[in-house]
């Protein structure tokens, strides 16, 4: 198998980085192929702006939307996006580990999607071209690639529980699992959370390093999230879910099927 | 009223850009001061890095928690997060506005949260200095303080009901207006969503320019989302919430009194 890491931490000697060379060595131990995005090692840029395309004209008015499509068709993205986009379609399967920062991804992580995943590459996807349905949650450019996530967290792990304070650890990263990775067609796996990680004794660090190592061997194997379809038959032509699947219920949850 | 506006999209002319200034012209017709921090124009760095750190030594491996804190108390934070928190600490609301990509804030607009809101200011802050509780979730430095969202999004309506096929908005949200507005002890109000986005008609641009004027002029009086107080005891000791509170229920909707 052919395995991406995406890394977002700034210092080599965190937890993060530590347990990102666990799972790269459990990777080669199993005879995998890896290749690794270290984000902050490559000086990644965040921000989605009108360098992204210089295909542009300086002077338009720029409608990302559009730029984005016209640059990934016409191969004039930049050098750095275009980059990534080949490593992703290299990849089998996807690593994405961060600390979790305000209950998401680092700016520098959320950047690597805003700025990667372009119009016509990883949304705005047709059937048969421009006249087909549009293909997204479950179909699309990225279908048949499985993605993991790995997040260190601060707190503790009941309050990230169905009923902790800070919200069920799958519901808080819906955006990413079924908005961004489920949405392009990826089969995302179910996340895997160091908590704690400000006060992780040593023996509390051997355990999370199992559990990495654990998730990494198992990544082809592992059962993704259940999300529906879009186009399966389980949403009505708005898009809403239709009354007799997961009935009289709403929430998150109703999106994954029973 | 004092408002700070923050605002994240990279194109002067952007229907963001049109929204934005309805809504700056309708709390000047109100008699409200207002700022506006502007973060493609500003050149707003997005990500954490040592640099914001200047007083910690260049050799020392980069805790972010610690430095932050360190920062923070001593003041030596680099001048543009100390610029923010200067406005933060200014404005008695703060509308943040922005298009909604890959389901979450542009990385910019993440990484001014990732930046600005250091240990110390925005969490690990204490009753009675560092022996007392943390405060967090309806209490914090920030508190008394209003939160406005103002998000423009591609997908129509239908799709962010409580069943429709990318979540319910203010579930989709709640890494912003629970993990972060609420957590530091800000009112976050319901959001204000403006469908359709890239297809607007002049009539649809009359009516989403009405909204935003509304929701601005109502600022002070509209009813937050009643987020439970982390403290006020709804949760245990783990800060799971208690069995006879929304009983029998999970999901992120239980953290909402009813």
């Amino acid at each position: 198998m052919k395995v991406l890491w995406v890394f977002a931490h700034p210092e080599p000697a965190s937890l993060s980085a530590a347990l990102r060379d666990e799972g790269l060595a459990a990777l080669t131990e199993d005879g995998h192929d890896h290749r690794v995005s270290d984000l902050y090692a490559m000086g990644w840029k965040a921000v989605v702006d009108r360098e992204d395309f210089p295909g542009e004209a300086p002077t338009d008015r720029l409608v990302i939307t559009q730029a984005s499509r016209r640059g990934y068709q016409g191969g004039t993205l930049s050098e750095d996006i275009l980059a990534e986009q080949e490593k992703l379609d290299w990849a089998d399967a996807v690593v994405f580990q961060f600390p979790l920062w305000w209950y998401g991804m680092p700016a520098i992580l959320k950047g690597w999607f805003d700025r990667v995943f372009v119009k016509g590459y990883a949304y705005g996807v047709r059937e048969n071209g421009s006249s087909g349905r549009t293909l997204r949650y479950g179909q699309g450019r990225l279908s048949g690639k499985r993605a993991l996530t790995v997040v260190t967290v601060g707190g503790p792990e009941p309050t990230f529980e169905p009923r902790g304070i800070n919200g069920q650890l799958d519901h808080v990263l819906f955006p990413l699992l079924h908005g961004t990775l489920w949405y392009t067609g990826m089969s995302a796996l179910p996340p895997v959370a160091v908590h704690g990680a400000d006060r992780l004794s040593e023996e509390d660090y051997g355990v999370a390093a199992r559990r990495v190592r654990a998730a990494v061997s198992t990544l082809a194997d592992t059962d993704p999230i259940a999300y529906r379809t879009q186009n399966g038959g389980d949403y009505d032509d708005r898009l809403v879910l239709r009354p007799h699947l997961a009935a009289g219920r709403s929430g998150l949850s109703v999106h994954v099927a029973d």
